[in-house]
């Protein structure tokens, strides 16, 4: 039996999602239900998959089921295509499998020609259906124009244009039927201007042609874009969903409307909705006329209120949940044109969530799997007020580093960000790049921005560590950070002037967006206690300071996962320690220097543990190539060569000595505790002690976990572990306590995860850093890839960042091969991740999936991996 | 049952050298032969590695054993530890499994002390015999201080010159009895003055010490890097032999000397060495007195002559192998001291395996099994004169970058070695780093030393190619090439001076070092052959251009695995047309640049196709990063800002632009494929179209091989295998010629190797790149790996340099992956390596017993790959 690639609506049903899309299963699925839906029929996903396989062509077989399908809605619905008494006209609109509004091409009242026209006119007598006639046909050619022949919209508008000067008018509505008449003959005649050809008479060609478009549409950037940013894979494909039209503006018996079966922005359990009377759903978008609330249509046509309010609930309770319906009333009778799970707030999803398990419509488990964990990023960060933000103007792009809006007046050193906010104005925080100096600036700022700088530069590390908004690597902008100003698309910005971040898109507006705070609600707590409830892999948290700790720990992180030492380098005075440490020649001088870091790292390791209040902490030991701390400015050489008593030149000479050409493959990580044994002697020296003096503050044993990273070769981790435990045994034993402690590694090098069941022998847990893994596995540095990255997405050859979600197919399957190597040496090895992608849902849900006890994230991504983790614990209990 | 530590001589056999060492062993089977051995006992190689388990201690039980054995030593040779009337003294000897001569320690007259000292004076009225014991007594306690107590020689020469000073004498030999007990008695003074101890009198005492300084030896520098060397694992360790002495300076009736039954120059079959009469070993080494030729003893002493010629045929029939032997005579006694299979030379190795195969004692197999293959590099390179190496001094030391021996004048420049040599001078070409301008001077030269620049720098890959001896990467250098002089070792070499350079060890003489020509004996075809006829992996070679190519294929290459296409863009002028490709900024300049390009890079592929006469090749499409082809200097960037019409600022700005802060892991491979496709389709046509024209030429259809670098996502090869089949197919139907050709991709990046199931549905052939595979794997970059593997090295990290040898257990486990996945799904695939490791033996082994098809080095090492093929073959099929 041949594929079969079209369906009726009455063919088909909810559960053939993928096979007719969103929209097409939804009409299957209201047919079925026996709801009033004009009738036609869906070109499947597939069509679409065999269009692009067969070079961007519709097969014969396909049209001629298309043919087939039409000769049944004609018989169906009792009209003809091209009919002059009685035509058939249709809608033709995209439906994936996933719900991606606005991205594909939709085309009205096809079937129209000049013959259709004339004929529909004289069968109606009433003045205005004639100007209504004029302007659907206009309407379709200037839609079939550039939607199927990419003639842009600008021709026709400017016809428009020159009409309405030419009549002294200022809306299309004031055109009367003659104009629109006339503005019908131009545009034919500019379509065959620019094309050579005329425009398709034939209401046949005119589907083929919107079909094409429809499948074409797929492949367009936005839809590209939408794609990779919401995780749909390019190979699903979109049907087409092809239906009789109705009109709502037929007469003043009809109408037109939208409507939500809950509020969208709150998640309130009401109608909520507005309609048109005697209109087609473009003149509700036009704003023309001021649509009324669903409400009055109770007073206006009561039994369609009635028939509507009944439907709506009908279908909520059928797919349980919030409904978002078009519809449109001809003459008094009722059509539905689309029903679909609607779009939400986070706040709704979670209200609307806790609602229908109240109202006992779905599980507590259902009620979990219904939120998106990265809506809930909405929740803890200040967003945007939805009308304010559709009138700002774009003026740049950087990467979204940290997620949250943040408006302010800009500032362009951290000092001027502490002055201001203590005058209490709001400040954005523009630099070059940011440097561990400006931390206080950082901290005073709503939001930063920075020219240079990947995903994992300090401004966004710190930044999402704090939960502060920052659009980073704008490389756009032009700075002048001495002179105070930058211009981004071709405008100046000074310092206190307004601009406006969006650290979840990366969008930068250059004016003053009103933000909404951060609300979390009683229902958050309730929800989130069913997650957990589910949830099996731990979440624990990235956080290299007290501040950050609180803040994780208050978002339900149970540990510390990922506790970059080397963060606590920059704090104050302690960088010069840093930097005598490694400019130091001998072991003395270097000792000497490490003294001093001691105790300030100890210190901060004995704050950390009292914020956890007994929950672990695993520490990572000195992971970033030396050149990173020393000076690079004249200025700060000559002040380190004066405290260290070297020649400016030695000092010039050991700088330069640490260049290297691929830092990210250098002398780094565990590599300069096998160099410098003597810093792993002190860190781990800051980690026991500050382990001990707590213990013994609070009477409760910590336990301390230390991670050597960026190892390769089990006799790497193996002396660089027995410097820790001579160090701390003999630490243990002085303070005559009872304590034990772990060491374990990063898997972050591939080698390390092919030989995992040697490195098991010596490591007690498995920390996967998947930023390094990512990159040595793709063989491609993150702040490198930039350059290539968006030419791959254009091609296909990648479809997400993979530095954002897990690579599973190649980084995936080394995680997995490292965890059962593991386990087969160590079978109670606790493994974690603590990469970026700790943050990242389907991540998360790989991580549940291949058997790993936690997962490590930013604090404010700690809600989301604890989402992300019951949900996936749920879907494997399915 | 316990452990047995310890085995009399008698005890074991040729077949436990793992457990006894190779002198152990030998001393045991010459027993069991029933030759006259003196003897004792050996502590086996597992004591050793026991010794470094335990903490650098014997344990109580090996003791015991020692104990035991020495009693029943004592009772076979009839003499007693400490007795004064009859003492036993010993020899005690390290003996790894592996020869390591000169690496570890030996102790002799083991035993003494001033009562055994006086004793045996009493015990004997010549007076020769109280010089020689005292002389033995002084040389004893010097060797254990130095040996034992790690108390320098240098405190007991100076007390030795002292007395040769005071008695106005100038020898050793000078010094008669009196001094000697003198100086005895000064040595125990010295010695407890600097360790605060007196000198052991016991000898079993001084018997512990030398056992635990033997095993200590196995972990000093020397040894250490004389294994990484040799590849011999740290985990080996060495046995200790403890042998009874026998005196060949007792009387005029004994002896001492060293022979070998063969010629270790030339491999001719005669006994070779040498004797003195009343002597030690040490004599002989001292140079004092000139040895006499064995020849000599058949007049001396016929009996002793004769016995030792039956041993030493008796030897080689049993070891069927030519043997290097230490006898000594006592009182017209032969004793056998040692044999070994002898070291040899290259050309010596060939002739005695071909040799041997004649005489019937050993098969074919045998014999391609005997010879090293990294030794026959001194077959095809100039070695130096082993004299004149002897009294040479080494000024400094790079990367053994290109292997062989070069001595001539120092010169600083390209055009100078050209010009240096079209006068008849032989010239070394000293430069801060090689760029391509420099190739007619490279050609030129004798050697190349460079101060920067790794092993798969532009000097070492050129060099290595054209089969010049290269030293790399010497840093110790301070270099004034402008001024045409450097500074090393303190001393400054100017132009004109002569230096020599080793390029199979990187070492550098300050000085001309006489060198021998490369000669291939008849020998050589004929070991070829027999290795040829077992091998049955295919050998190819790494070839940029004709020349290396032609001496690639005389060297028995089977086609090209690796052409660089990047390496011809350097010659003569189209380095500015690469340039005017890389900085153009619209599809249309990059087209023209190339268009440039296209006929100079068909016609090198149209040569090379000739020279290979149908042999396969495979061509790889444009890999480094772009940055590696723009110019630096002010100058340059002028001429090209120039020529391109560009503003010297925004030309500037472009090269900015190519800026990477990693670019191993950037933008390069299969990348800059996708981002310009247009390069790929030149360099399609240029393959093509040559692969056309010498078809045509020929009548010989060649099948051209692409392949495409850097490859880590099936989608990435299928998007650049379609610009290359689009342009090839187009080609080929236009040429109306029935040429097929193969696409195939580099197997260099983690993540092909674990996708590689997926890849091979594209992909026609692999070739694994183990450069950058080993650099991906382990996460360092070559370039950047030597801040910190020497501290790896000490440390007993890695015992290898990965880049240098597979590293079987992390990157070999990735390529087995790969190859196993790519199997499943293309059962045909074509399988190679092209590395750096394609030349190294231990590496081309490992590819042979995963089923690879071939490998591939550069053209001097495809005879080493040859052998070390065929040895593989043999060892699989025992």
């Amino acid at each position: 039996m041949s594929q079969k690639y079209v369906y009726l609506f009455s063919e088909g049903d909810e559960s053939m999602r993928e096979l007719l899309g969103g929209k097409g299963a939804n009409l299957a699925q209201m047919t079925k239900l026996g709801m009033p839906v004009p009738q036609g029929f869906t070109i499947s996903t597939e069509a679409c998959t065999r269009y692009y396989d067969d070079g961007k062509v519709i097969a014969p077989e396909i049209e001629a089921e298309i043919d087939a399908n039409l000769a049944k809605i004609e018989e169906i619905n009792g009209k003809k295509f091209g009919s002059v008494t009685n035509p058939l006209l249709v809608s033709v609109r995209s439906g994936a499998r996933a719900s991606m509004p606005g991205m594909m091409d939709t085309i009205l009242n096809l079937g129209l020609n000049d013959e259709v026209v004339a004929g529909l006119i004289a069968g109606n007598s009433d003045p205005k259906f004639e100007r209504f006639v004029y302007d659907s046909y206009r309407r379709f050619i200037q839609m079939y124009s550039d939607v199927v022949m990419e003639v842009g919209k600008k021709y026709f508008e400017k016809l428009i244009d020159e009409m309405k000067e030419a009549k002294g008018v200022k809306n299309d509505i004031d055109l009367d039927a003659s104009d629109l008449k006339k503005l019908s003959e131009m545009f034919k005649a500019e379509y065959k201007k620019i094309l050579g050809e005329d425009f398709p008479v034939d209401p046949k060609a005119q589907l083929m042609g919107a079909v094409k478009a429809v499948f074409r549409s797929w492949d367009n950037p936005r839809a590209n874009v939408y794609r990779r940013m919401n995780d749909i894979p390019y190979s699903w494909g979109t049907a087409v969903n092809v239906q009789p039209m109705v009109f709502g503006n037929l007469n003043e018996n009809s109408g037109t409307g939208v409507a939500f079966t809950r509020d969208p922005a709150t998640g309130e359990r009401k109608l909520m909705g507005e309609y048109l009377i005697n209109a087609q759903g473009e003149d509700v978008v036009a704003g023309v006329r001021t649509p009324q609330p669903i409400s009055k249509l109770a007073e206006e046509m009561p039994e369609v209120y009635n028939q509507f309010v009944e439907t709506a609930q009908r279908l909520e309770k059928h797919y349980k949940d919030m409904q978002d319906m078009e519809f449109t009333i001809e003459n008094g009778k009722l059509y539905m044109l689309q029903t679909r799970n609607g779009k939400r707030t986070a706040a709704a999803a979670l209200k609307i969530a806790v609602d229908l398990v109240d109202e006992g419509l779905i599980s507590e488990d259902e009620a979990v799997l219904r939120v998106d964990p990265k809506q809930l990023d909405a929740l803890l960060h200040p967003q945007f007020d939805a009308k304010a933000l559709k009138a700002a103007k774009v003026i740049g792009t950087g990467l979204a580093a940290s997620p949250g809006a943040a408006c302010g007046r800009v500032v362009f050193t951290a000092e001027d960000a502490k002055e201001w906010a203590a005058k209490g104005e709001k400040v954005v925080l523009v630099r070059l790049e940011t440097s561990p100096e400006d931390i206080e600036g950082m901290v005073a700022a709503q939001g930063i921005l920075t020219v240079r700088g990947g995903m994992t530069s300090h401004a966004a590390v710190v930044a999402r560590g704090m939960g502060t908004c920052c659009v980073s690597g704008c490389g756009d902008i032009k700075m002048h950070e001495e002179e105070k100003y930058f211009v981004l698309d071709g405008i100046t910005y000074k310092e206190g002037d307004y601009i406006s971040l969006d650290g979840s898109t990366g969008k930068i507006y250059g004016e003053a967006v009103a933000t909404v705070e951060a609300t979390i609600s009683g229902d958050f707590g309730r929800f989130m206690a069913w997650a957990d409830a589910k949830r099996t892999l731990k979440v624990r948290t990235n956080a290299d300071n007290p501040r950050d700790t609180l803040q994780a720990v208050k978002f339900g992180a149970e540990g510390i996962g990922l506790c970059r030492t080397e963060h606590m380098f920059f704090e104050g005075d302690r960088i010069k320690a840093i930097r005598e440490m490694i400019v130091s020649e001998t072991v003395e001088e270097r000792e000497k220097a490490l003294a001093k870091i001691l105790p300030l790292q100890q210190g901060d390791f004995e704050e950390m543990y009292r914020v956890l209040e007994g929950r672990p902490m695993t520490v990572r030991f000195l992971d970033p190539p030396l050149h990173e701390f020393v000076p690079q400015k004249e200025e700060d050489i000559l002040e380190l060569a004066n405290e260290m008593k070297l020649e400016v030149s030695k000092l010039k000479e050991i700088i330069e000595g640490l260049h290297e050409f691929n830092p990210m493959m250098g002398h780094r990580g565990c590599r300069l505790a096998v160099t410098y044994p003597e810093i792993a002697a002190m860190q781990t020296t800051a980690v026991i002690n500050a382990a001990i003096t707590v213990s013994k503050e609070t009477g409760n044993m910590i336990v301390p976990e230390i991670m050597i990273p960026l190892v390769g070769e089990i006799k790497e981790l193996k002396y660089v572990k027995d410097i820790v435990t001579s160090t701390a045994d003999k630490l243990i034993a002085d303070a005559g306590i009872d304590m034990t402690y772990k060491v374990g590694t990063m898997i972050e090098i591939p080698r390390a995860a092919l030989t995992a069941d040697e490195i098991a022998k010596e490591a007690e847990f498995f920390s996967f850093g998947t930023n390094d893994l990512t990159q040595m596995t793709f063989g491609f540095s993150r702040d490198d890839a930039g350059k290539f990255l968006d030419a791959y997405y254009d091609a296909k050859i990648y479809e997400s960042d993979p530095f954002a979600k897990l690579d599973q197919d190649g980084v995936g399957k080394l995680v997995k091969m490292a965890a059962d190597l593991g386990k087969t040496t160590r079978p109670d090895i606790k493994l974690g991740i603590c990469g970026e992608h700790g943050g990242d849902p389907s991540s998360v849900e790989f991580c549940h999936n291949i058997g790993l006890s936690y997962v490590s994230c930013s604090p404010y991504r700690v809600p989301i991996a604890r989402l992300a983790a019951a949900q996936a614990a749920i879907k494997e209990s399915k």
